[in-house]
C-alpha cells in the first residue's frame, strides 16, 4: 500500500454490523474507502455498492478478496463464516478486521493461530471494540499506572433492553460475557483459569425458558476475581459498567451522566438504549486504529490469541452453566508471535 | 438552671412551627421539657398540653415566662409579636431561641438589640437552621481551612413546590432569600453591601401577579459576589444548594443523591418536596444545641446582629425588586456585644 | 413502666460501643436516662457513672438487672456474654437491645430462641442498625412498594480503612459479612440457603496472614444472589454499599456524596473514614425506636431469629472460607412467635 | 462541486487552532482534503503542506481562493483579517467555515452581512463549536422537546486553568464569554437585549491588573436571565457548564464524571484541563458538518447573523466592564437572508 493513498477495503457482511462498518469507513473516519461489499444476499450487497463510487458488489468472500484494488478486509459475517474467510485472507496475506467473535469455538480458533503462525507475522486484529471506548482506555491507563496498586476484584455490570427472539441461555456467555471476558483479561493482563456461572430466579421479563439474568464469577491466573452480572432482559436501558478493586483504591466507569435533569419530584437522566449509542465512538476509533496501522504496515489491538482465549473462557463457561459449578480453563501456551 | 435537670421550655406560639419544636423537645432531643405552651387559641394551646407531663397552656406569654417553671424560651409565633415577647424574655432574664425572622423590619431589630446590650449579655439565639445543616456545617470548615483560598462567588439555588396563597413578591426576598443572606454572611463572613434583584419572566406556574422566579445578586464588602436564585413555585421540589467559587477551587453542596435508581430507560433518584425532610437534621441539632448551651449557661448561634443584619438586607433587597436596579445595603456599627 | 416517665436503662458493658449508647441515651435522644452502668472493669463504670444523675456503677450484670430502678437493658458486652446477660434479663422479663452478634454461633442463639419463646412473648431487639439507616430504610420501602418488580441479585460492597490487631480471616465473615448477611435477609425477605467464599489474591495492604479481601456469594430460598465484597484493608475508607438488581430496574446506596470539591484539577469529596460518621445517625434512631417502642410495651425490630440466622449463615461462611467451595445453611424451623 | 468527490479545502491561518484543522481534515474526518493552506509566515505554511499529498502553501490568502483546486475555506487566521478573507472569499462565491469571532466588532460584521446579501445566499458557517457538542445538543434538544416548559433562567460556568499572557481584562468578554453569548442565544432562541457586568475582587491567582473573576448577567428578548461566571485563571481545571432552569424542571450539562476513583480518602476524577480535551469531538462533528453539507451544497449552522449578534453583544459587555452598569444592546432588524 502507498500510504499517501486510501487503503482500499472489502467489506464480507453487509447485515447491521457490516452495513455500519461501510457507513463508517465511506462517511465518518478518514483514510479509506470501500471498494468491494460482499453478502450472500447479491441485492443487498449492490444496494449498498450503488450509493458508493468505485465499490463492487460480490457473493464470494474470495473473489473480493482476489480483486486488485483491495488492500484491506473487514469481516463482518456471522461467526461460523469466520475461519474460511480468514484463511482465504490469509492467502493472500491480506490484513482484517474481524468481528467478535473470532470463531465460535476454540478449536477452529487454534487453528487460525496456527494458520497466522505460518505467515510469520499477525494479520489480524479482533473487533473487541470496549478496547477503544475512552472510558476503558482511562480506566487501563490508570491500572497501568500504578496508582492504584495492584488489581484484586473487578465488579461488571452488563445489562441489555431485551433479547432478539433467538437467542439463547448459552449466548449470554459466547455473545455478551465474551465482552466482559476481553476485557477483564485485557484490563487485568491476566489469562482466566476457572468459570462459575450462577442462576438466580430468571426475571418475569425474559423469554420463556431462558435463563436471565446469570452471574458470572471468573478467577484468573493472576489471582484475582472478576464477577459479570449478564442480564439480557433488563427492559430500563443498555449499560456496561466497570469497577476494579485494587489494594489502594477502587476506580468506576459506565455511569455515562451526561445531561442531568430535574423535574416532576425526580432528578436523573435518560439511559442509553443501545450498544450503537454507548460505543459508537469506540467502533469510529477502533476502526480508524485499524485503517491507520495498516497504513503503515502494523497490526496491533486484539489479537488472533485473544480471539482465541475469549473462545477457551466462553467454551467453559456455557459448560458451567450447564452443568453448574466450577470449569477450569485449559489453554495451549502462548506462541511467540502473540507475546 | 441546675445542669443536671432537663431544661424547662416554654414554646410560644404553636402553628406548624412551634407544634414541630414541641414534638422535637419532647419527644426527639435530650435534656429539656416543655412545660409550657402558648397560643392565642386557647384550645390549641391546651391540646398540645394535653399530651404532655407537667405542662400547662396559656394565651398569654408573658404569663407564661413569669411562671416558676420555666428556664427558656422558644418564640415561634408571628415575625409582628417577636418584639414583644423577646423584651419579656429579657425583662426576665430569660435565654430565648427566637424563629426566623427576628423581626420584621430593621428598625425594630435595632431596639432589640438595644434592650440586649443593655442586659449587658447576649440572650438571643435566631433560628437560621442552615447553619445546623452537616452540608452547610461542612462547606463552612472547608472555607475556614483555607484549602481553597479565598472565596470570590457564591452560587445560591433556593426552590419550592409552590409558593402558599398568601406568598407576595416581596415574601419572595423577605421570607426566602432571608436563608441565603444569612447563608451567604454566615459562609463567607462578609457583611452585604448591596443588592439587585432581577425578574425574568414570572413562570407560567405562580400565581397570578407573582413574580416568581427572582435572579438576586448580593455584593459583600469583602469583595464577593453572592447570586441567589429563588424561585418558590418550581414545581418539581424542594431544592437548598450552594456553590463557592474560591480562588483555588469549587465547592457545592444541596445535590441530596442518596439513592440512585435506574428504571424505564431513566437513572435518578427522587427530590425531596419539603423543607421539613431536607433540614429535619439541621432543626434538630439546631435545639439541641441550643439546649446545651443554655444549660452550660452559654449563648451561641445566630445573633441578635444577625437578625438585625437580614432584616436590612432584606428590606433594602425588596426596595430593589419595586424599584429596579442597585440598592446599597447601610447597616449601624457593629456593637461590641456581638463582636 | 409508666409511659409518662423516661424509661430507666442499664448498660451491660462499657467498652466503645457500650460507651457510645451511654452518651446517646443521656444527652442524645429523648425519654431515657441511664440508670445503671456495669462492666468488670470496675473503675470504668464509676466513672461513666459518675458524670450522671442518678445512675449507678456495677460489676455484676445480675445485680444492676435486679434494681427497682432498671426497666429496660442494652446489653453491650463481649459477644460470649450475651447468653448470660439475655437469660438473666428474661429472668427478670426485661426488655433488651442486644448488640451484634446475638451470640457467637447457632447453638446459644438457639437456646436463646427456645427461653425467649418459653416466655411467651418477644423481649429482645438485636443491633442490626443498617435496619435504622435511612438510605437503606428507602431502599427497603423501594422493594415493598413492587415499582422495580422482583428483587434477583444484591451486590454489597463493605470496606473498611484497616482491620483491629486482633481481626482474623474467618472474622471478615462473622464480624463483618454479618451486617450484610441481615441486610440481605431484611431487604429480600428471602433466608440464605448456600455460601460460596471466594478468596482474591491478599492485598499488600493486609496484615500477614490475613485473608483480604474475601468475595462472598450467598444463594437464598427466594432464587436470588446476592454477593458481598468485604476488604477490611482498603485503606481509602470506609464504605457500604448496596445495589439491588430487580425485574424492571435497579436501585443503589451508599454513594454518600454531600459536598463535591473542585480543585487542582480533580473534582470529588471526602470518603468515610469510620463507621461512627457513617452510622451515627442510625445507631441514634435505633436506640430512639427502641425506647419509644419500650416505652409503649412493644418489641420490634430485628429478632431473636434474626440474630440465629445471621449466626448461621456466618457459621456457614467460615466453612466455606476455610474448606473452599460451597456450604448448604440449615436453619431450624421458624417459631411462631418470629413470624 | 462533484458530491462524489473529496471536498478541496483551503485552510487560511495555521496556528494552534488551523493546524489543528489541517490535521483533522486530513486524518479524522470524511470526506474532504486540505489542498492549500495558507500563513504569512511562507515556512510554516510549507512545513504543514509537505506532508499533504496534493497539497499546496501560500501567503497570500486571495491566491489560495483563486486555484482551481479550491472548493471551501477555513478561515482560522486572527479576527482582524477575518473580513478581508471573507470578502474574497465571497467575489469567488466559495463556502466558508470561519472560526470565532466572525469579526471583532459589530460594524465590521454587519459590513459582511451586507456583502453576503449581495450574493442572495449563505456563505458562512461561523465556528461556534459548542452547538455541536453532543451535551449542548442533548440540551438543546430537551429545551425543544417543550418537556420542561418555557426557559427562565440560565446559569453559565466557564472556567480555565490559566489565562494566556497577552489576555487582557476586556477579552474575557470578547474572546471567553462570546462562547456562552451564543449559547445563550442559541440555548433559548433569544436576542440579548441587555448586559451587566460585576467584578468580584480579583483572585490572588489573577495577573496583576486582570478584572478575573467576572459574574455576567445578559437579560434577553424573551425575559430570560442568564449569567455567565467566567473565571480563566481558576487554576484547577477547564470547565465549561450550564444549568437551565425551566416553568417546570431544570436541566443540567458539563459535569464530565466519566472514571471515578476512590483511593487515600477521597472519592472523585480527574478535571479536563482544556478545551481540545473538552471539546475534541464537538469541533471533529462542527467540521464534519460542514464537510457533508458544503458537498451538498447546503449551508447551515451559526450564520453571519449570529457572528454578528455575539460581537454586538461583546461590544456591550466591554462597556459594562469598563463603565459599570448595565448596557442595553441595539441589534439592527434581523434580515430575511437569516430567518
Amino acid at each position: 500500500m502507498n500510504p499517501h493513498e486510501p487503503l482500499r477495503v472489502a467489506v464480507i457482511g453487509t447485515g447491521r454490523m457490516g452495513a455500519d462498518h461501510v457507513r463508517r469507513i465511506d462517511r465518518v473516519i478518514s483514510g479509506a474507502r470501500v471498494t468491494a461489499v460482499v453478502d450472500i444476499d447479491a441485492g443487498r450487497a449492490q444496494a449498498l455498492a450503488a450509493d458508493i463510487e468505485g465499490c463492487t458488489a460480490h457473493t464470494d468472500p474470495a473473489a473480493a478478496m482476489a480483486a486488485a484494488d483491495v488492500d484491506a478486509v473487514v469481516v463482518a459475517s456471522p461467526g461460523p463464516a469466520h475461519e474460511a474467510a480468514l484463511l482465504t485472507a490469509f492467502a493472500h496475506d491480506l490484513p482484517v478486521l474481524c468481528e467478535k467473535p473470532l470463531t465460535p469455538d476454540a478449536a477452529s480458533a487454534l487453528r487460525l493461530m496456527e494458520a497466522e503462525q505460518a505467515l510469520g507475522h499477525r494479520r489480524v486484529q479482533v473487533g473487541f471494540m470496549r478496547r477503544y471506548d475512552a472510558e476503558y482506555v482511562r480506566l487501563k491507563a490508570l491500572l497501568e499506572s500504578g496508582q492504584l496498586g495492584r488489581p484484586l476484584m473487578l465488579h461488571n455490570r452488563h445489562r441489555n433492553v431485551a433479547s432478539p427472539p433467538f437467542f439463547t441461555s448459552s449466548m449470554l456467555i459466547s455473545d455478551s460475557v465474551s465482552h466482559d471476558v476481553d476485557a477483564t483479561r485485557w484490563l487485568l493482563g491476566h489469562e482466566i483459569s476457572a468459570v462459575t456461572v450462577l442462576r438466580p430466579t430468571a426475571s418475569a421479563g425474559a423469554p420463556e425458558g431462558l435463563t436471565d439474568p446469570q452471574f458470572v464469577v471468573l478467577e484468573t491466573d493472576g489471582g484475582a476475581i472478576s464477577d459479570v452480572e449478564i442480564f439480557v432482559n433488563c427492559g430500563f436501558g443498555y449499560q456496561v459498567q466497570a469497577e476494579v478493586v485494587c489494594e489502594r483504591g477502587t476506580a468506576r466507569i459506565g455511569d455515562g451522566r451526561a445531561l442531568v435533569t430535574h423535574m416532576a419530584g425526580r432528578w436523573g437522566g435518560t439511559i442509553t438504549q443501545d450498544w450503537t449509542d454507548r460505543f459508537a465512538q469506540a467502533y469510529d476509533d477502533e476502526v480508524q486504529t485499524w485503517v491507520d496501522t495498516t497504513r503503515r504496515g502494523e497490526v496491533t489491538g486484539p489479537s488472533t490469541w485473544d480471539g482465541y482465549a475469549a473462545a477457551a473462557v466462553c467454551e467453559a463457561g456455557v459448560r458451567a452453566l450447564e452443568d453448574g459449578g466450577r470449569v477450569a480453563v485449559d489453554l495451549v501456551e502462548k506462541p511467540a508471535l502473540y507475546r
